[in-house]
């Protein structure tokens, strides 16, 4: 069955269990793309593939149709060599808002095609917004001008790039068919393989924060992944990192940028710093050579001597935000009318955090949205400080709620303790990463 | 996950191997009718029904929420006992034509609603309709009224009533989800429950001409709708009967009505006969308490004296038609301005037939609609007279098509003479009764 038969006859042969030819697939998508194969037999289709899975043939062929449904970029070529990071998301990730300009400062090219937040994930582009004047799109042409004069720039994804995807995104929301780790890898692969770079990097987040709740699952997603990338010839490492409670301490936006600002200026350790330097470092390593450790080291001191953050401020300043974010972030970014601190009402050690009832929790505030297209409030959010394993006493202040009114404020606090399980021993502290792969 | 909770969270489950509970199959349905549950939400839980399947007490509920969906009828309480016999649909099925008013002249109350042909199936409604005059948009107290007077009536089903079914047949006919037993099973008797008779008569078609290809698929089928009927506390019996061939020699609408005057008339035998036959015989049987055999023959002679005849006449007269049909059919139904035999061009003795390729040659001479809502032409059609296990001669009559044009009776011509598989040896006919179950 190829194009011009009946798009039927694909579904009814995955619904049966048979593994689909490249042209069936490619058929299917191209079909459902153009608009001829109904919403409804594409949502059938969803369910069929969720249900009998994907062979990796399948998926290559699915990213393939899904590639090529829209433009492509190339990024390869600049001066410097490029890496794509992507994460996975998850709360208080402000990963890339580090990462690019420390990319930057370590000569690699860094040009970050972001998206926007939804449900409990925050975004990058919503984050970036809450400088004054601070503009994500860019042309691809001045992506490319910016990324080669600066090192680095973060830009909304075009919405000519892999137009399929956003079509079967929105349909497996609709479907019940998110949670398929073929049909996730094809969403999260496809967008980079339309971007042509030196390295993709991957950062698959697992934990109760995460979309994958176990580092098993986040590792098959990662695998699926690898693959994807071998089929495509693309250069592609893979990080299976800790999502079991925000990564940062912020979980909003302009506090997002708060706390990734005091990480530019070597202000600030922590978890959210040490992932980023390593996944800085991998990617220096893998793309000029260097030895890791070095590469890390490096990281860590362009962190400390403030060339990453002099990156960071041309970054801002090329894309028309308030360059004086880096030195007085609390000033120049919006701020909530109240500010309640979170109070612990008992004394104990952290053993777990429900830190998607955290990011849920900001989202509530209006950081977030349930919606796509919905508006954000960049001022609102959470500021969590404990990490697990950390000892937590009565009456002592684990953090913010920055808020529009004090009943919403309180719900917030409410939220965030409740998402805490206390007990009396002692915890370790998980893995920052769980496995690199690739 | 109830009403009011999220759709989304039934068709993981379902699409999970899990049982839903009464309340959640009600709460979907009910969404689904009401608009609330998208349709592409609903083509995915019809996929994940599909192929996890649904557990009898599934496919119950399911009913219910499609009965409940729309109006109801109650056709018992007339002087005589009520039969609902429905076909799962065949080719050259007129078993209704002579069924409903030997029924009547039986003394049972017959009140079909039918539906349209579609495919290579043709309509009870259709074929009517091409007695001119004829009209099947009955109000129930018409169709009350003249079942009392006469003894039977056949009615376009109401809109009204289970309107969720037409709403899921639509959604599995574009979803490739029309193959499953359950939603078969649901769909069939979904509305016959909706109208409350005396008794339920299932005719399960198995063959080349029906939906279920196998007597095992079709028995599968019967018991399926015999397990809704227990369920709903309603009499119930099902046949399993043969479609490896055409029942009838007609294929088309003015062409059936022609041949069930037929055997109205008491002038013509063979299976389309016999089956009706034993179907009356057993509905008498059932209600009645009558010995089968003597039933039987009851039926056979209330065939050949001109009792049946004189209901059909009656019924035809009630309901707009003119009567003369019965005196002379072939003058007053519409005829096709070309008729062409369909001559043999090899001997040997029929052994199969593809009895759908005839009744989709028929439907692509206008007898037939390909899509819901299109028009038909009622003179044109496929006449077709031997049976399995007759021997051919070459260049003897098999047939007639009745067409537009010489090109078109052509074309059907040689299809029907493609659908044969002649042998040498003999071959046995097949059975015209698999089973009789309930």
């Amino acid at each position: 069955v190829v194009t011009g038969g009946d798009p039927r006859a694909i579904v009814a042969a995955k619904r049966d269990g048979t593994t689909l030819s490249p042209a069936e697939i490619r058929a299917f998508i191209e079909g459902s793309t153009r608009g001829d194969v109904p919403d409804v037999l594409t949502a059938a289709f969803l369910m069929a593939c969720f249900i009998r899975g994907l062979q990796d043939a399948e998926t290559l062929e699915l990213t393939r149709a899904m590639v090529e449904s829209g433009q492509t970029l190339d990024l390869t070529g600049l001066r410097a060599a490029a890496v794509d990071k992507h994460s996975t998301g998850g709360v208080s990730d402000g990963v890339t808002l580090v990462f690019a300009p420390l990319g930057a400062a370590l000569g690699l090219a860094v040009a970050k095609l972001s998206g926007r937040g939804l449900g409990h994930t925050g975004g990058t582009l919503d984050k970036l917004e809450s400088i004054p004047g601070f503009r994500t799109d860019l042309e691809p042409s001045e992506l490319h001008a910016q990324v080669e004069r600066i090192g680095c720039a973060v830009a909304a994804q075009s919405s000519n790039l892999v137009p399929a995807d956003g079509r079967l995104y929105a349909l497996r929301d609709a479907t019940a068919t998110v949670e398929s780790i073929p049909l996730i890898a094809a969403s999260v692969m496809c967008k980079k393989l339309a971007v042509r770079t030196d390295l993709i990097e991957l950062d698959v987040k697992a934990g109760s924060g995460a979309f994958m709740k176990t580092p098993v699952a986040a590792t098959e997603l990662a695998e699926a992944c690898l693959a994807l990338a071998r089929g495509w010839e693309r250069a592609c490492i893979a990080h299976v990192t800790d999502m079991s409670q925000p990564l940062g301490d912020a979980v909003g936006n302009a506090l997002d940028v708060v706390e990734a600002v005091h990480l530019l200026r070597g202000e600030k350790g922590g978890r959210l710093r040490d992932l980023t330097v390593r996944l800085a470092g991998d990617a220096l390593a893998r793309l000029e050579g260097v030895d890791p450790d070095e590469a890390a080291d490096r990281a860590d001191r362009a962190l400390d001597d403030g060339s990453a953050l002099e990156r960071f401020r041309l970054m801002v300043e090329a894309q028309g935000g308030e360059p004086q974010v880096v030195e007085d972030p609390e000033r120049i970014l919006p701020r909530a009318p109240v500010i309640e601190p979170i109070v612990a009402v008992r004394a104990g050690t952290l053993a777990a955090v429900d830190a998607e009832a955290i990011g849920s929790a900001s989202a509530a505030l209006g950081a977030g949205r349930f919606r796509k297209g919905d508006p954000i409030d960049p001022a609102v959010g959470i500021v969590c400080t404990p990490k697990i394993g950390d000892r937590l006493e009565a009456g002592a202040p684990v953090g913010t709620v920055h808020a529009r009114t004090r009943q919403a404020a309180r719900e917030g606090a409410a939220a965030v303790l409740a998402s805490f399980t206390l007990v009396d021993g002692p915890v370790p502290p998980p893995p920052l990463i769980h496995a690199d792969l690739g």
